[in-house]
């Protein structure tokens, strides 16, 4: 199967010009090979979606978020951040990232998490930042219990566990704004909704909310929703996919 | 009682110069005043916190973190970080915060934590940073198995849940550094350790430990050990010492 | 009175948008109240003029310099440029200040000078600099004794002494330009003038002037003249307003 | 004569290290002659002074202010700091200037102004900043009435009219403070003075000071007594040398 | 001769806002002299050059090579790049320097090097860089044996040695770049075509060039042939002009 | 054999922290191997180098030259100066470079470019720059004819033409300073020397000099005399090595 096809194909769905100005979104590993039979999708590309890759005769890893953040000038195994580019390239695997593209894009990640809720009236979190496409905000059908949505949610994003701060003890919300992954940056700037749905918020972050529900659903757990996603987008295409298997770093006991 | 003592007692006991360079601790409110009468310690000066302060006619604050981190040249009650200055001013409150250099101090906050966790041969986490001192490594009596561990420390810190990573499926630990509050950027230059607890380790950060267990026990909960020391420090003065009513603002459902 | 018309007024007579890129005009210490009774002007809002609001019962000092220049993360007594702000805070006291939109406006305190000075022809200082419109030029009637210009801006201005440097022995001036305050900056690239009349020139100021007299009519003398403006600007209001007593620092012996 | 005899005199009394770092002081125009048959001392080198150096056969002019402050890339009569150096490369004239290094050196313009006002107890502004051996510090021998102080201090700097502050409104002085030319900047940092003397006060640096007398003599005025000290420098040697007529930029009507 | 017409002649042709933006084109030694009787052409203001004009009676340089490229603030006869400066101030000579908007210019030096070169086709090195102006590329009538084109290059450009690399090992050109002076930086971003030539080309620039042959034909060479056309260029106007007597540098034994 | 036996024998000899402040010497490639069987020497890691390495067994690479200068975040074989290392890590070859540490350690490149010379009282270029340890200085044994001088010195470095500079028309040699490579960035600051050997001198690096005769021996035949130096430096060891065959891209016609 011809390669830039499916490139082509990614960036048509992810634009690479909406990815922000510090990502590094787009080819992380390229060997010049311009044929692709078989492709892994991942969050994020460990040594062990490498090796899932290798069992599984794949030559291309297409991952949401990219390998290699800090640039560098000695490709060394020291380096823990690019011992997954060297076995990739030890076994001529070639590894293709899509970031902020892919969390801004319209049917994108955010736009998935907000689909996934049944928000209504979905729009971009404007008027907040330059990266503010990176989140949606939208709203219930109809105003719901707090827990009762907390308990659905966990459902829905199939995790045991979910953190929440609730500063002026909200007991119904409507209005949510999202932003998958690590979003604490938002939260300053948000206004006029009832509860914030993110991962990665920490501490300090957390007393800025005053006034809506602030929940940590896990970086991991607000992104994977986007793999099948990808799979599907390249299903009209002669070429195997199938998502890795994946799961959060974290257990909570 | 005279202000001046009391400040110097503390800086005796954390003194300014082991403060990190980026950190703002020191006075964050001195209106001119020179004596105290009642003091409440908190490990952030909310505006709950100075409603609790006045509710208990203290005139003195002293809080673990900064109320002000970013520089500012308006007092604006819509900027929410000053909210808390405004009313402690209004009220005649002053208020100080001892912070990174609580946290390096011998007997400080990291000293307080390998202590609550009994480690023996307590050390600076040396060659690692030049923030090191924010944190120790010691070891445990003997090795111990790690979910008994997690239980242990639970009721140590108050605390019902315990997030954790256990990339190399450890079931024993013996060799435990600590970084209280937010200490993930040591995560990478971390070696030779079988777990680090500290709190506000995000995604990226977890994926990076390879060979160690990375707890995070959360930064409220390992930080508010230090409160009981600073009363404790105070009692031999002849003024009234209080510790504020304080909780994290996650709860986990 | 509710607050944010008498605000309304001013921005809409000095839009903020017209200040300086570094100036920090607006409101320098808000305390989130909304209402007004009663209204105090002043050029300079030294602490003196604080307790001139404290004694006549104001509630805000609306003032052309800005309270606060430099950024600082720390509220202190020690700190002199924020003492008037902690005794306006401890006494209700609002603070707002238009200082360089003040100063470019159309009928500001440029505009107000030349006025004065009854020139005609009044135009901004075009092509000069980004700031050009902090100043003006325009024309006398006809040619002026230079000597007799000086007697009569003394009687305007309300001042004893003024200085000035003729590097070019002119006897007689026509065409002028004006910036209040403090000017020296555009001494470079002022040409086809006859005088320049500004405050706080140095000496290294002085002697770029080749070509025209440089009149140093001082600082303060040069910008009062802007205070019955926004006393009468504000007339049709239900609020009490006057301008505080104050004098120029300095006296000449 | 030998030009490095005396370039070395004068190096000699003020070392060019001492120089304040984003000071120009040294060659100001070095055409590569290495005699010298007639000096004029000027504190300022313009146009005038180099047409007064041409008439009376100078080969050398010393001046303390540098010509040349911004550096620049293209050598034009359109420039006209450059004016006087292209004029004096035309007349084979070098020109040299010791600026901060001869505010700062013991016997230099600063040690001069606190030894023509009679102070005891000669010292450097310690403490103050880097760049305090500007400045001195000394005493009266006794109290002095402040308006005496005045009438004799325009007697000895020859001057008409001097400007001053008086915030605490002090009648009699003796400890003094002085830096001569532009020393605005000290005045936020000095403290336990009853004045302070110096030239080029503006409006807002008038104002921080809080407990001392502000006195502005003129930074011309403070600085001219330096140069019959450089003439009485280099009478030894064997060479024609003379103060330039030069006289301030102002006059006050 | 009014200097002003002829400096507008050269700058319709080479306009000044063509030229690159760290360049120092324009006048070097401006001395305020409007009229013009004798001007002689060169590559660079050496010394030697200096004492040619003043040999010839000239009393304008006119450039290709900037005198002065490093901005100073001393005018100094040991800073060596000054010396020709300071020679033609003291002899009342003007120096004016047509630099890279020479380069660039429609008829300019690049366009010159492809006309000798009998280029058909020329186009400016267009998607290249912002500096593309600075080149040009064309195509020879026929395709042409490597080795003949370099021996009829040696005679256009009258030199006796010309290095080149050829990479790919090519026999035969066509397609051919030219960017005179040095034009190393080029390389990485050229393609399509058979070979490159420019001049100052470094060893590492050398081996980045992989598919063409890369010709350092001599930053003086490919560049001298402008001077003939400046002579021409005010061959109309009523003043004397001649070309110096300049050699490269370098001889190759 | 033992990989860190080697890289521990030539750091003795080539110091890593002798390396300029902006050089990458040391490992380009590392894949975490920690055996060596077979090592080929070269100047510059190019695509053929490691072919050669391929086709001769050879599992490191030890270059002068880093193959890497500017950090890259993304491993593309678009990008050229990658290759090499692509095909190394596929071909499971590591790549070490000593460079500038090569340059200056004693018995390195510049003491042995000067060696070859037979120059006696060979110093390090002192006072000159940070750098200078890059380069030597030293004399002949007697005066010698510059043109019989250069004849010896292509038969020394093996080339044909040797490039040079004669302002001050030098015909007898005697003090020598070398500097192998690139080292035009010395000629401003060199003094009291006869004539200065280096490679990849540009046009306006040429016309500097004033006083003393400029060789450009060229970049490659400068440095590749050490490569011999290394082999014998390795010789001791169990391990096979040979120097690459590589030759200067230049050709002069």
């Amino acid at each position: 199967m011809n390669l830039s096809i499916i490139i082509e194909k990614i960036e048509k769905f992810a634009p690479p010009e909406l990815a922000s100005e510090w990502d590094n979104s787009g080819w992380q590993v390229f060997l010049g090979n311009n044929s692709v039979n078989k492709i892994i999708f991942a969050l994020t590309c460990t040594l062990d979606i490498v090796e899932q890759a290798i069992k599984n005769d794949c030559d291309l890893i297409i991952s949401h978020h990219p390998l290699i953040f800090d640039k560098f000038n000695k490709i060394s195994a020291e380096n823990s951040a690019l011992m997954p580019a060297i076995k990739a390239i030890q076994n001529n695997i070639q590894i293709y990232s899509a970031h902020t593209n892919l969390d801004s894009t319209q049917g994108g990640i955010a736009d998935k998490l907000a689909k996934v809720l049944c928000l209504k009236n979905i729009k971009i979190l404007e008027q907040i930042s330059e990266e503010a496409n990176l989140g949606r905000v939208g709203e219930l059908e109809e105003e719901k219990d707090l827990n009762l949505f907390i308990k659905n949610l966990k459902e829905i994003l199939k995790t045991d566990k979910i953190k929440l701060t609730n500063p002026s003890n909200k007991t119904k919300i409507k209005k949510i704004a999202v932003v998958p992954g690590c979003g604490a940056s938002f939260i300053p700037k948000l206004k006029d909704i009832d509860a914030f749905i993110t991962g990665d918020v920490k501490y300090h972050n957390a007393l800025v909310a005053k006034d809506f529900v602030v929940i940590d659903a896990g970086h991991f757990e607000t992104e994977r929703i986007i793999l099948p996603v990808l799979k599907e987008l390249l299903s009209e295409f002669n070429v195997e996919v199938f998502v890795a298997e994946e799961k959060s770093p974290w257990e909570v006991l």
